[in-house]
């Protein structure tokens, strides 16, 4: 085994398999927070050897206590510090010189609390550096693993007896929620292996943690809650990794809103960024997101049977057959607003269908009403559907009957599902309870909830198969930030084969006789401390001859110089004229948390009215490239829209691809980038940058 | 008592309160559907007089079986035939002749199954003009009065005992989901009054059901499910008397997607309409609209306690109050998406909260953390924010001790909802039911999905004051429709106050010398059978001189001639080319079930691309207008949006209310009217209509 390997597996190991834990600070009192992990590993019956720390007792809930962690008779696998934040401190500086692999913190008052906070995190990230000791927390409410009764929480909800087993482990920012994912689990028949809170993540991330997990066959999904995009780079590795295993994984993330990522910062004290720029990474990473808590408890079995789709892949259709035509409509109508494709059945299948006496006629929905509650109707019927093309998921939507009579609405599910040949999905329009078990104890993705069902159904099948992780690029926070004039940034984006419209740099001093270029053209201040031009009188269009130049030229320096007196204008930009069919907007941008990535959106206003873009982490591929073309809604605009002509959307998709290498430059460290407007020619004619604006970093 | 009240109270009585049903074709088989009913009535306990009719029996589930309606001893109040079709026209025929209040038919094949179908519908509507009969359905699965013990349905829910009663009254198109409402509801301590099932609404709609149980007292509040928007003004005329009862109506309604609304047509046999007109509906008729199942089921609690706002109102802020961040962080980031607001306390409620022992900081959720599960912090912070005026609503996210100790979590609450002075709404974010049962019979809106907690909190704050029914306004189908041209369509705009671009009819035979308005010019073909003037050719813009003119005439009509071989061209239209800041699309259509409707657009191909409009029933208040302003986004491009001017943004209000008055029009019968582009000016200089489309109806 070498070295990274066996790391891997003793942090494996002593986060969720430790032989021995330590105690620190524990609590005599069990109804105290800090009384409490001691109580639930007793309760669940943890068969690895517990060790109390508390220096003012000479006993702890009737077990020995000991002053310190280096009175012990041997090195813990997992240390859990239940002391307040100064004291959590010192014993992390007691684990990283015992050696103690795993030192886990509950105590808050780090960065979140001020100035004396932040001191403390400081002082926390010297002891990481110092020490091997690994680091869980701070703020962290513990981790469970339910096979090895390793309750090492002190979250209320483990002191439940018979808390349901499963393979799926969750990790999570938020600490409550390890346990109302739980109860809430137990309702729905989600068991879970094990789940981590992760707190502050001073150290061990979730994608760390998650990655750790990986040599453990009996996780068979990933469930995340998530506040923040933190280390994205160790989620990235893990999620490209889970996929290689096919082990799904499903997040849940906060911050949808901009109001709730706003509210975020005073909450967790982590921005938890733009929604979207996350959205786009979960996409690349062939992470699921839903957007309902019930979807999120409910994602994983249909995950496990949806492969994730190529980009760009054709629309999926669903097949709805039911008993309850309105019950069967809410799905459809939940399908509907996240554009899932619901599909009627062919004359083939219909024909079918009335050939083994299952009497439906054309429409969208099969609906068999009441004559579908028998057990022979409805497994006809989900047999002929199994072998129909037109349907790539069938979902069955069961009426009373599933309440009262699950012999009869869902024993046909349960039937089939084992060996049917696409997926199937279960929606139980009243509360089935008992139908609800036998469905999920069979493997079914059954679903109580039309919102979680088609969320669900939605967040399958716009999983995507993970980019490559590019090896080139690197993430890095460099000193200095300088901006490039328009000229040297099209000089830059030449060479990816980027075309911009044709220009001449003309100096204030030159004779304008000498343009080479055609007119109209259009002026621009040239100078690198200059970004929006127009803002300070920066730009003449339609100049249409060598006299107008000249005093544009002049207007443009008298302009410039009266908005910012410290500058000299010596430089202008002179440009060709351009008018396509219309314009994009194509952005470049590191992300603090997850990278580079690349935005393209529709021109103008429109961007900011609607908030029309599409983004996805660079570098991009064209297949990607096209599925972001159709994901912005201003471009069918430039897709002969109405009869008008069609825009160089080839181009656009081209373009995209060829800026998102920017991510990956040697020469350059690129922070953002942007041309707006690109504008796109007519079809077979291409795209042309009429601005560019570059920032590139650089050692200090 | 007149005899429309008396009317009205025999229709209430036979419909919740009969003393007698007779259940004809009723089955000797409890398990058939048409044996159903008996058994659930008997079940119950129903103190009324069964009568069973079956001519082929002489007993059914041990009861006499008499041979038909006439062979009873009285006059049933209520008759439910549970036949076929053909049988259930032969049952509503005898009930007509012997003068039974109301009939409900449980058959199906009737205008959705095909030529036979409509055959048999358009004889069950004969029978209806032709008696006082009211008739409930065809495919109504009955009526349910949980105090009346009257299970008059064959809904397998309904064999279940002890169902909660309430103070609810819930109608439903589809006929399955009164058993799963009621099923659903029991687990969220949703009670009802009754349920009914109406079916095809062949005579008895949701609208006029609902409007004969207002003189009921044990009924506050309404759920609608609703499938299509058929008798739209039963129902509007129910909604407005319901808001003055202060009784809370909430919908449900299919048909959110098109992909849904389009199936509709197959499912039901009526299209659901465009969602957008119902939405709009809803809205001016003061009913809530949810768009979640969990929030229908919860919303009657929170509705009764938020009064229905004012038009244009000021925004609503929301205080959340957690033990559990993250879990209160789901609904804030739901409450965000739907653009509900939530509020960071002021210094103010933070020195105070201090002052009371509870430990805050500032920021947007006032986390307690898990000091907050001690009942007296809660309490004090409970009280805190009840007087805290930057709050119009308080949100409590109570944590795991929600599950495990009601007491602490959830007690507070429940002392608190009797008296407190703002809407107090609980989420729980763990499963708890033993906390859900406590806070629903306190009677707190409480919730236990973060999405339904934001879907009912922004449907309540979204419910407006219904705006009074214009007494004035018809609604009719006239079989003639006729298009004005242009100038004939300026001419009926002009009275209402509506402004257009200076224009003059030329003859193509006139000289073009006598043109009084200034050049340039745009000229147009005119001609009533030509609404899309630009697709043939009959628009020239931006004619500068006489000549021009002459040429551009000329020209229009060997254009328009070529493509509309059948017509003549004898005239154009000759305007002053208009120039504004921007462009919107005004127009008034009257929507087949809901009547006249006013709609605002971005103008261009926005409207299109992004959906980007308002609507509203017409004729609208300036309020409404400036609410329907606010809700096009394209709009905000018109508002000084980055520095740029703004537009006359009052006119295009006031434009809206003056266009919406055609509802009114005594003079005509207007079907569809338009302006697009109708051009906004900058502030204070109005709007222009430079184009204008009329569509009226006569009698034929």
């Amino acid at each position: 085994m070498n070295s990274m390997l066996k790391e891997s597996k003793t942090l494996s190991n002593a986060l969720l398999k430790p032989k021995s834990v330590a105690l620190v600070g524990i609590s005599d009192d069990i109804s105290k927070t800090a009384g409490r992990p001691l109580h639930f590993l007793r309760n669940a019956g943890y068969k690895g050897t517990i060790y109390c720390i508390n220096p003012r007792r000479e006993t702890v809930q009737g077990e020995k206590a000991y002053p310190s962690l280096s009175d012990l008779p041997e090195v813990p696998d997992h240390v859990y510090v239940l002391t307040n934040a100064d004291l959590a401190l010192q014993a992390v500086e007691e684990c990283g010189k015992l050696g103690v692999p795993v030192v886990t913190l509950i105590a808050s008052g780090f960065s979140e609390s001020g100035h004396e906070g932040i001191e403390r995190e400081d002082k926390l990230r010297e002891l990481k550096a110092k020490y091997q000791t690994r680091i869980l927390g701070p703020s962290s409410l513990g981790i469970v693993n339910l096979y090895e009764d390793l309750f090492l929480t002190a979250n209320a909800a483990f002191a439940e007896p018979g808390l349901p087993k499963g393979n799926i482990f969750c990790a999570s920012h938020s600490g409550s929620m390890i346990g109302s994912l739980t109860s809430r689990g137990r309702n729905h028949h989600t068991g879970f292996y094990g789940l981590v809170s992760v707190g502050g993540e001073v150290d061990l991330s979730v994608g760390e943690i998650c990655l750790a997990t990986l040599d453990n066959p009996d996780i068979h999904g990933y469930m995340l809650f998530l506040e923040s995009m933190r280390h994205a780079d160790k989620l990235r590795e893990f999620a490209v990794k889970a996929a290689e295993l096919n082990r799904p994984v499903v997040v849940f993330k906060l911050g949808r809103s901009q109001v709730a990522a706003d509210l975020a910062v005073s909450h967790t004290g982590s921005m938890a960024g733009e929604d979207a720029v996350a959205e786009a990474f979960f996409k690349d990473c062939g992470i699921a997101r839903v957007e309902t808590l019930d979807g999120f408890l409910n994602a994983i079995p249909l995950l496990s049977k949806v492969a994730p789709q190529a980009a760009n892949q054709k629309k999926i259709n669903v097949g709805v057959l039911t008993t309850t035509g309105g019950g069967a409509a809410m799905v459809v109508d939940q399908l509907g607003i996240r554009n899932v494709s619901v599909a009627s059945p062919s004359e083939d299948t219909i024909a079918k269908l009335n050939a083994r006496g299952v009497d439906v006629h054309a429409g969208g929905i099969i609906d068999l009403t009441l004559a579908g509650t028998k057990y022979e109707v409805m497994k006809a019927a989900l047999e002929v559907l199994e072998d129909a093309p037109e349907f790539d998921l069938v979902l069955v939507a069961s009426g009373s009957s599933a309440r009262y009579h699950p012999d009869l609405a869902v024993k046909p599910i349960v039937d089939s599902i084992a060996t049917y040949k696409k997926p199937l999905v279960s929606f139980l329009v009243p509360d089935a309870p008992e139908a609800l078990k036998q469905l999920k104890q069979a493997g079914v993705p059954a679903f109580q909830s039309p919102e979680a069902c088609a969320d669900v159904i939605n967040a399958a099948f716009a999983r995507r198969k993970p980019m490559p992780i590019p090896t080139k690029f690197i993430q890095k926070d460099l000193p200095t930030t300088v901006t490039l004039d328009e000229d040297c940034a099209y000089k830059l984006l030449q060479p990816l084969g980027i075309q911009n419209a044709p220009y001449q740099v003309v100096s204030i001093h030159d004779s304008v006789e000498s343009l080479t270029i055609e007119y109209p053209v259009v002026v621009k201040v040239l100078h690198d401390q200059i970004s929006h031009k127009t803002e300070v009188g920066g730009v003449i269009l339609s100049v249409k001859t060598a006299t107008e130049l000249k005093d544009a030229i002049a207007q443009i320096k008298q302009n410039v110089e009266q908005h910012c007196p410290d500058l000299t204008v010596e430089k202008v930009l002179v440009q060709s004229m351009v008018k396509g069919l219309g314009e994009v907007l194509v952005g470049f941008k590191r992300d603090k948390d997850i990278g580079p990535i690349v935005m393209l959106a529709a021109g103008g206003i429109l961007t900011e009215l609607y908030k029309d873009s599409a983004m996805r982490l660079a570098p991009v591929t064209l297949e990607s490239a096209y599925e972001m073309i159709a994901e912005v809604k201003g471009l069918k605009a430039l897709d002969g829209f109405r009869g008008k002509p069609k825009g160089d959307l080839k181009a656009v998709a081209e373009t995209v691809v060829a800026f998102s290498q920017l991510a990956l430059s040697e020469e350059y460290y690129i922070e953002e980038a942007e041309m707006n407007p690109l504008i796109v020619n007519l079809q077979g004619q291409g795209v042309t940058a009429v601005d560019a604006l570059v920032h590139i970093a650089k050692e200090g």
